[in-house]
């Protein structure tokens, strides 16, 4: 018999915060009133157990719930079915933590390069790193790599479609892939520094499975997702099916009652993110400075055998905060600024050198000094 | 040039309501500053529009937002991104509407079946109709294949798996739909009547498409499907790949920022849910009943060439409440009562045919007095 742990904040009044609890752990389980359950192995092994209830401020309570791990069928879709299926239906619950225990963690193998392979990649063993993101969608396919062979030029690590770019007439996928993996390669045998184009994938399965290897054939090793929105289970599909690229993960349609933390630092990584994409604090989303830390150090904490996950800071970030930011986040860190480069216009190059330049100079100085 | 409408309650001072809602049209389209776009075609035809701000009380806007509709490149990830890819990971934002515009509604065939078909199917011209769910999970096949029998027996239209029901090794997939399909067949051999066993359908696309075989090949006419745990676009998929089930969309894992009413009465019938169960006023999900009948309203309406889907009202429900419950949702529903017969244990063939009778005869007897 084993045993997960799923943690909620629940909103209660002190004196039905039980009654919620307990309806949270059947609901999550038997979903039936327990005393339509006869069979007792059911009863014992089956039915979820309210497991710890802490007082949490502001009316909430932090409530621990026991599920069974055999209820899980150790598969991506009834993970998420068992421990955020119903119950993300109620306003008053709000999903913060989850732990595995070890034989079912071995189910879900995380990133397959993660930092340590990301950082290998690129050829850079110890600083941070860059990303940038190439918009607006709605230019045309040689707009699209000319702003990737500039970005690359510029020094930038990895140049990502923004995630609005899909198939659409302006830039079909075929057609743009080709072009932008094109123009980031020239731009490498320019500067002989390794630089990486990363198409944005997207689609119902079987599309996304075309793209996939579409890419792959071009030479692709950086592509972009979204779990949220081609769904966890196909993202699970993806990565498993096309271990060969790193995947930065995309927080598109991830809004809703999963606490940041939780989605960003923990299951997309569970479910083989290699760098997570989020809003960062002070841009122009409002994550808290404290849950941005505590996002960052869990997508880099030890967990079982998983390869920790990149903490890429991004949405409305601004060159001038490089400096802050890096102290905030430290070296295991990948800056993803894009508009704030692009207002540049046809100062782009410079900018984006000058970005670099902040980055991996980031810290250089005072090595210099103390030396 | 064609535009789309979403439309979005925003939280905001009254001073501050026009720079979000602007905000929001730019962050689902551009996602850049706009002195960062040179091109004019992307400023003209491409950057979102406020297309109106209205009051609706308590501190909050509804704004419609037009965004153009060749962004969407008529797929149903890059939709769903477009209508509420970052914008979701506002707290002060909810989705509450979409208007589409012909050509794009036409790209989304919506329920292969509808009300009609299921009615056709169950050979059930006018009444209303009657689900059951088979539960709680944990049990042996062989216990739940009995349910299903004496479920069929007791005269409901569909006997559904509970949405926990995936592939655990108490009740592996291949194994339980065989014996449960046998069982409910066997029982409308005795009856005469139709009746349908409906399996959960869970998984990563690739399990998903296997499992979707299996059933078919066992004969399975109905299944059960919950489009937020598996994803729209692996739903979308599903639906394209295997257009002769009847699809019984489950609300597991729906919950978050998006209205029940948009969601349920309309985005799962868009990518072709013939039924939609939700969460009825007064179970154990607090849903404001007039949500339940915008909800039923909007899954019925016209809307383009998509046929209407079927409401069915759960979790909770009461035999008790039956009449009720049809005096206000109407005949064209389909009741879904589970936990309510399964308490009745030993005495559940009888307590099912109760139900039956009830959803069956209900307004029959009025027709009879007035006769």
């Amino acid at each position: 018999m084993a045993w997960l742990t799923a943690t909620y904040l629940i909103d209660a009044a002190p004196d039905e915060i039980e009654a919620r609890a307990s309806a949270l752990a059947i609901e999550q389980s038997v979903e039936c009133p327990l005393a339509a359950i006869g069979d007792q192995r059911v009863l014992h092994e089956i039915v979820g157990r309210v497991a710890g209830i802490e007082p949490a401020g502001d009316g909430r309570y932090r409530v621990d719930v026991g599920l069974a791990v055999e209820t899980t069928g150790g598969e991506p879709a009834q993970l998420m079915n068992m421990i955020f299926g119903n119950c993300s239906l109620w306003e008053h619950v709000r999903f913060v933590d989850v732990t595995l225990p070890e034989p079912l963690l071995a189910r879900f193998p995380g990133p397959r390069h993660g930092i340590a392979g990301i950082r290998a990649l690129l050829d850079a063993p110890q600083r941070a790193m860059t990303s940038t993101a190439v918009k607006p969608q709605g230019l045309p396919v040689a707009e699209l790599a000319r702003l990737c062979k500039t970005f690359a030029l510029g020094g930038v690590d990895i140049v990502k479609d923004d995630h609005g770019i899909a198939n659409q007439t302006y830039s079909p996928f075929d057609e743009r892939v080709r072009a932008c993996q094109r123009a980031v390669l020239e731009a490498v045998e320019t500067t002989g520094k390794p630089a990486f184009y990363a198409p944005s994938l997207s689609g119902t399965p079987r599309v996304l499975r075309e793209r996939a290897r579409l890419a792959r054939d071009l030479g692709v090793r950086v592509v972009l997702v979204a779990p949220m929105l081609i769904g966890l289970p196909a993202f699970a599909d993806l990565v498993d099916e096309f271990p060969e690229f790193v995947y930065l993960a995309h927080p598109s349609a991830a809004g809703g009652r999963i606490d940041p933390v939780l989605i960003f630092g923990k299951l997309f990584r569970l479910f083989g993110a290699d760098a997570v994409i989020f809003t960062n604090y002070g841009g122009r989303f409002a994550y808290p400075r404290e849950s941005c830390a505590a996002l960052a150090a869990a997508a880099r904490a030890p967990w079982g055998t998983l390869a920790p996950a990149l903490p890429v800071p991004a949405g409305g970030m601004l060159l001038e905060r490089v400096d802050e930011l890096l102290e905030f986040y430290g070296d295991d860190t990948m800056m993803l600024i894009g508009g704030n480069l692009l207002i540049a216009r046809d100062a782009l190059l410079e900018r984006t050198r000058e970005y670099v330049a902040k980055v991996e100079g980031h810290g250089r100085t005072h090595v210099a000094l103390h030396a």
